[in-house]
């Protein structure tokens, strides 16, 4: 496994495999592995010739209140586990590296960006597309893998894909969960184990609302409604955003007829924490 | 020479020739070709083996009040001038081949894109960065060629390719003149012959630039007096701007002491032409 800190090295890498005809298959993480991750680079090692994992803490899509600075970091542990893996290349570039300070392009999708964690974390969706197309651009991979648990983000890039023409598949792969049902996330790190209780009620509020629409319910405001009041029963949570929206357009629906995902964002204490999950009312 | 239509044709074309281990010389025009643009083709298959040449009339950039609908269209003489110049693929998609009608992703580069053109023509750049950037990753080139004529483009063009690492090599080439001294421009196919004789002031106004600085004149402001001068005397022209410009930063200079771009726009009638010149204080 080659650690390249330097673009440069990278494109000297990716050459000499695309040279052997080798498919690139990519897994852009902020480090901090767990298993969501290490579930990507698996399916990337199975699909791909050639697996790059990146570990790139993104200045840019933090906003200035945001935990960019307390944001866990642990690239020995994080190189370790992609040894295992058989990881062929993981790009561990600084800032400085990435973003000369008088760097002035960027790129927004300004659509499926606005609603939800887009309108809370003002300037987040601008930074992710632009570091990810910085990385599809050095790395030039087939096929980038996201997880679902940033569902948004992930249909975010999808677009940017697509309206760009990036010639990157855009895989994704479903959020895994802790025994608990917690979903992993780097940022679970924070959290004490009190704060680990408190936090079981995101995945509490989703398989309520799973529970509610296979019972019938097609009203998203009689669920939001209970999930609200859920949320609201620990002492320790506050919520952000909780919606059930079109997996399209990520806009709220009126009544659910079809696929929606119902979506949150709640803080327990200061540690800010999505999930969602996808809904079908006529499979349920 | 191959003319594709759709962006799936372009990629299996451009795959075979990577497959073969070729090199794409990529030349971006919105056709109208004239000379410029046939010596931009012609660096192309001098230094690529496989050369593409799209033909896009980009509307996101062109505001509203601009000449989109009535911009030349020749594509019978564009293919003709193209097929002897030996390219081997000219992409020519519609409108709705390249933009989606629920695209919602834009490029914007902020700092090289504001002065001059920028601010006269808002949206410009901005439409410029995402439609080059599809094509290049639609088609990508190892080297693209831009000119000189259009020397604001070329150099965000370059930036947006640094800030966002896309791994293309720009290249710049001289602007083509017609013996008049008048830049070749696919707009110059608006001047009838009266408006031809009134557009040479853009050059005459280089060429005294030029002049002055070899002269010994240091101050931008004394130099820019004269061309204005020399442009109000003209009764059918309008000044849009004329500005002597740091070549890195294109921002104005207080004192002429190294290399700048002496730039300007002109509306003659109700055409507007823009031309420009570098000019070394020390090589003059």
């Amino acid at each position: 496994m080659v650690i390249a800190k330097t673009i440069k090295h990278v494109r000297k890498i990716i050459f000499a495999a695309k040279q052997k005809n080798k498919t690139i298959g990519f897994v852009p993480t902020m480090g901090a592995l767990h298993y969501g991750h290490l579930s990507l680079v698996r399916a990337a090692r199975k699909n791909c010739d050639f697996v790059v994992v990146s570990i790139f803490i993104n200045p840019t899509q933090f906003g200035p209140k945001e935990d960019f600075r307390k944001y866990p970091r642990q690239f020995n542990q994080d190189k370790r586990l992609l040894e295992i893996e058989k990881v062929d290349l993981v790009f561990y570039p600084s800032a400085a590296e990435m973003y000369l300070k008088d760097s002035s392009t960027y790129i927004k999708e300004v659509y499926l960006s606005e609603p939800l964690c887009g309108s809370t974390r003002p300037g987040h969706f601008r930074g992710v597309c632009t570091v990810v197309a910085k990385l599809f651009n050095i790395i030039e991979p087939d096929i980038a893998y996201f997880g679902q648990k940033d569902y948004q983000q992930a249909r975010v890039v999808k677009r940017m894909v697509r309206d760009l023409n990036f010639p990157v598949k855009i895989k994704i792969f479903p959020t895994l969960r802790e025994r608990s049902g917690l979903a992993m996330s780097s940022r679970n790190a924070y959290l004490d184990q009190k704060a680990r209780g408190d936090a079981l009620v995101l995945f509490e509020s989703l398989k309520l609302a799973k529970k509610l629409v296979k019972e019938g319910e097609r009203d998203p405001k009689k669920i939001i409604n209970k999930i609200r009041k859920l949320i609201i029963s620990i002492k320790n949570a506050k919520i952000d955003y909780v919606k059930i929206v079109d997996v399209e357009n990520l806009r709220p629906v009126d009544k659910i007829k079809a696929k929606v995902a119902v979506v949150l964002a709640v803080y327990i204490g200061k540690i800010r924490l999505i999930d969602n999950v996808l809904v079908d009312a006529n499979s349920n």
